[in-house]
């Protein structure tokens, strides 16, 4: 039973909560009252438009003051997760983003171009070590979401009880105990790698140079996926490599046809695919899709390079194999890492070389000569005690929940005809919008704004997908956040209308 | 005064100590005693030809067993410091190595050539991770002679005080806290270096994989020094670029005639040069040398690379300023690490680039994107807190030492002929041996006898040098390294004999 007093107030107190949002005043134990809600929700136990128990019977059941109630109503509401109804309560809110489209299935040129997308992808990463600006940009986990007390205890432990090993060269292919670590979480697979199968690099941007320069010329042409992680596009650049882009599906990834049609018209060196939870679409072949990759590939002897960094960011249930662990012929280089899940300032990454395993640890001893022990060895450790995979299955379902609140947010602040992908794993979105928003304009837009965003261009060596973004929602949500989605969809929206009028 | 049994039995021991060295007794209390003696020889007090004090006497006075005093002068004998004459008594020993002559200069063709070192460069890194084998071919320092407990005190202190930063993305140029001590180290330059003209990098390899890639396309040409660090040669090749070998003089390093008249003939994209401590002669360029050089590269506008990571290894008084002290046109690319002298396990190097600066940091992000954030802390923890420069002093010291026992031991067990570097710095010993000796033969015969050596084709694009070897004296004097310079001494020998059979 509310009064009318009490709901204008929760109207008030909420209208202004996205703006500028009250001082906490007992914020853990609000927080903890919203998750309980949030769970019943999510739950489905309360379902879009039932109301929600009133702030009184919220008070009584969870033994907290009306007030720490109120706090706690007004973060749901700037979850999107409820909504007041003058003079009637709070209610849970229909859920706007069911009825977002996902982009559509993009065409490609069939030849090569070259490649320049140097300058944009330096300003999205100069922007995420800003603390000023709202980091949509870079797809960076949030310093929250890290294990960085349990890491940095391991480092504690390893630098008391370890002798001279933290403290001389480490050559290619990197610490054992790490390797053996890598290597026993592929017992599953179809074919194990053994630990002299796995090497580590310094993250797998690394791992992606090494491979491709061992694998192609300057001048050679490569298949990459359409849209396409932006860092790759900038090796392919460094290495004079050409680019032929290859479809991708937001819900299937990488399109077979089109893959089996550029090998019959161009002589392809490489190609390179994330086929679990692609950046920046989030999609994930399904195992039979990636069988018949492999087999594709393997009928034209062309390696795969398979840029793994988000399969254990995979939102469901059980983390799907990556395509290496089909390949029998060693046709497949794996390039994976701990920076999406774990740990970006430790810069471990790995790579399973297959075939090209040997040459591709020499060029390491040329290129690097060794990495630093400490990090390898901290990572081991982590990896041995069961940290790591506790830790990833928390944050699977943490990515999960950010990314289903921007989509949430999407769906109210943007313009109308804005897409947005339901990505299978991941921590980024991507998002298309009316066409003639310009995704650069609105880039320089928020970045004045203080809002850092990907732009569409960037996945592209034509610099195509000027009308979409990717945004990183790798920051737990907050009324900071909420408000960085409002400014992009204002921004968005006054572009839409102006080209109307 | 001596009785003929005591000066016999002395015998009997010395000759056998160097094959097979007594048991340990009490093994810190004899080295003490050997210590304390080898600085009075080193002090000049007792001269070569100088009769030792007595077993007896050295007894009394430092208040030791007799057989603890034998042990000691056992080890001053290995050492190659005194010597046994039956009947006699111990004297110091002429100091053979002073008849070392140094190796000449060599000439070297005008044209360019292509490059072939790698199988060759990795049999040595390979063996410098074998505990098995006496480690005489990497340029490695002994873990005995590291900072490694200091280093972990100040990584423990980090991770427990440090928040989110030692566990996210460290973008180029890399953490200001070190970059801020890097530049501080330079106040007393002619022209200081500011944190902004300083990048951290992963060794100093990076820095000049960086700037190589940076400042010269494929086919382009590059001067270095003959004989070279292999290392920068595996770069070379790695990358396309042509080598113009300028001879380097084992006294004063690079020869400035040569270079000039290089530059007149050829377009060279850049010149690479260690002018402080050169690897593998230990050269260090005079201040006017290097000034000349600098003025000459600045006339053809062509960059240096200057590869200082043996300078803070200079073994007499002052340091000597490296080029880029004097170069305000930013024409110099300084790279260097703290791998010689500090930490080999952190990989923490640095990359001053001058007019390129911009354009390294940019390459760096695309090829490396980020470095581990905790290496560089400490780093930077362990020179602000002058732990760096005290250790230096020290290692500097020691180093020397190594250097100076190492030559020793080649004037003894080496065959005719034999010419050695006297180094100005650094931890390497470069050898000419008699012209009908093969290195690469040596090296694999030296390698099944369980030591590892650099053979001098590997310091030369052309594969030259057959006749030389470059030693590592990186780990502090010990029968066994003793052991390993007689073995050589005997395989040298052993191949000069059967050709002059």
């Amino acid at each position: 039973m509310y009064t009318d007093t009490l709901t204008v107030n929760c109207m008030e107190y909420s209208s202004r909560a996205i703006q500028d949002p009250p001082q906490p005043v007992s914020r853990l134990l609000y927080e903890q009252v919203a998750d309980r809600l949030t769970s019943i929700i999510d739950a489905g136990t309360l379902r879009p438009g039932d109301r929600v128990p009133s702030l009184r019977r919220t008070s009584t059941a969870q033994g907290v003051s009306l007030s720490t109630s109120l706090q706690a109503y007004v973060l749901l509401e700037s979850r999107g997760l409820i909504e007041a109804r003058p003079q009637s309560g709070f209610y849970v809110r229909p859920s706007l983003s069911a009825r977002l489209a996902e982009p559509p299935v993009r065409t490609c040129p069939p030849g090569p171009t070259s490649i320049d997308v140097g300058a944009l992808a330096r300003q999205v990463f100069q922007a995420a070590t800003d603390p000023a600006i709202v980091p949509l940009g870079a797809a960076c986990p949030s310093p929250d979401v890290l294990p960085t007390k349990k890491l940095g205890r391991l480092v504690t432990a390893i630098t008391r009880s370890a002798g001279s090993e933290i403290n001389t060269y480490v050559f290619p292919p990197g610490r054992v105990e790490l390797r053996r670590e890598l290597a026993r979480r592929t017992v599953d697979w179809r074919y194990p790698l053994p630990a002299t199968g796995v090497a580590v690099t310094c993250g797998a941007t690394e791992a992606l140079l090494l491979t491709l320069s061992t694998v192609a010329a300057r001048g050679d042409m490569v298949a990459v996926e359409s849209p396409a992680y932006f860092g790759m596009l900038l090796l392919l650049e460094h290495l004079g490599l050409r680019a032929i882009e290859i479809p991708a599906d937001p819900a299937s990834g990488l399109r077979l046809d089109a893959l089996a049609s550029a090998l019959r018209r161009h002589r392809i060196s490489a190609c390179i695919a994330s086929p679990t939870c692609q950046n920046p679409l989030g999609a994930t072949m399904p195992d039979d899709a990636k069988r018949e990759l492999l087999a594709l590939l393997s009928r034209h002897d062309t390696p795969l390079i398979e840029d793994d960094v988000y399969g254990d960011a995979f939102h469901g249930g059980e983390r799907p194999l990556p395509v290496k662990a089909w390949d029998r012929k060693g046709v497949v280089v794996l390039c994976s890492s701990f920076s999406k899940l774990a740990a970006p300032g430790y810069r471990v990454g790995w790579v399973a070389g297959g075939r090209y395993h040997e040459a591709l640890m020499q060029r390491q001893l040329t290129t690097t000569l060794a990495l630093p022990a400490l990090p390898q060895l901290a990572m081991a450790a982590f990896l041995r005690s069961g940290a790591y995979d506790s830790h990833t299955r928390h944050t699977r379902a943490l990515y999960a929940r950010q990314v289903a609140l921007a989509r949430e947010a999407i769906a109210r602040h943007f313009p109308p005809g804005t897409r947005a992908t339901r990505p299978t794993g991941g921590l980024v979105l991507w998002v298309e919008l009316p066409p003639s928003v310009d995704a650069l304009r609105l880039g320089d837009e928020a970045l004045r704004a203080q809002v850092s965003i990907a732009p569409g261009p960037l996945f592209s060596p034509r610099r195509e997908y000027r009308h979409c973004i990717r945004l990183n929602c790798g920051y737990p949500w907050t009324p900071v956040i909420d408000g960085a989605y409002r400014t992009l969809g204002r921004l968005a929206s006054e572009q839409a209308a102006s080209k109307r009028r």
